[in-house]
């Protein structure tokens, strides 16, 4: 489970607009709003250019915050095949930009996040930016949509308790 | 077209095995392969880790031979969408690696390298091999499959006369 000053980056993937959201746990326990935005890149350019834009707007993002954690929204499966594999470029080289950096990093479908924010897994896009807004102490939700989706991924990081990994767990029992 | 000592790096994309070639055009305009092989990743590793070896793997052989073009094959869309989702992982960091590089990124659909290097888009993996082994003048095939198939690639990318993009087309104009 995240503790203290723990910071935990979200980022829900796009090719257009790459949402993110940088959140903490704050001194009384509850999640804190540190920075949210997007990462936009232009529908011009060869996909190749639009991937190095979004690999180094995280890369900035994780230079900056120092996230012990980062939380990356799963693949949507679109109807359209061709736009989840290209969207499946965009996570490669965010996920990329994660290891590079040593950052731990967890994955959560669209619907856990869903469940983890408003409490269903069939939420509408609107509920999730108010419990977003309402869970940070927000007057507003984090505009645009996609800001609040990273947000979003962020903070089902920060409050879904981990559960111990089989890693972790071997850890433990060598060391006892 | 390329010509004298343009170098092409040619790459299939793959998580569990990349396959690659380099090839150049020799001194009497035959292509020659300078190196063949490919970059695997354990399956016991997260997806992450998978995607950093792949995109290492490549910029250590565009360090290393300096292509002037990288020709990533392009997805081919198996049966199974999460497959075919996860291989866009793939090649997002590896035309990441090309972009970053400065190198020209061509891609290729399957169906078109087949045609170029056999004369039809639905050629046998058996025949593919066969036409890169003559075309290089080799006693047997590249091995594995999946190096022929980054050799492949790179010829396809060797062996297609460029056409002219807009962008050099306005510059020739500007110029005149």
């Amino acid at each position: 489970m995240s503790t203290g000053g723990d910071i935990v980056l979200g980022i829900d993937p796009g090719t257009a607009v790459t949402g993110y959201g940088v959140v903490r746990r704050g001194a009384r326990g509850a999640p804190e709003l540190i920075e949210c935005g997007v990462i936009r890149t232009r529908a011009e350019q060869p996909l190749a250019c639009r991937l190095r834009d979004i690999h180094e707007g995280v890369v900035e993002l994780i230079t900056r915050h120092a996230p012990a954690t980062l939380a990356v929204e799963d693949v949507f499966y679109a109807r359209n095949v061709r736009t989840t594999v290209v969207l499946g470029h965009a996570r490669g080289v965010i996920l990329l930009a994660g290891e590079m950096a040593g950052v731990k990093i967890v994955e959560f479908a669209p619907a856990v996040i869903k469940k983890s924010i408003v409490g269903r897994g069939a939420a509408t896009k609107e509920q999730v930016q108010f419990m977003v807004a309402q869970l940070l102490r927000l007057k507003t939700p984090p505009q645009p949509a996609d800001a609040a989706d990273g947000v979003a991924a962020a903070l089902c990081a920060l409050l879904t308790p981990q559960l111990p990994t089989i890693a972790s767990l071997s850890l433990k029992l060598r060391r006892s």
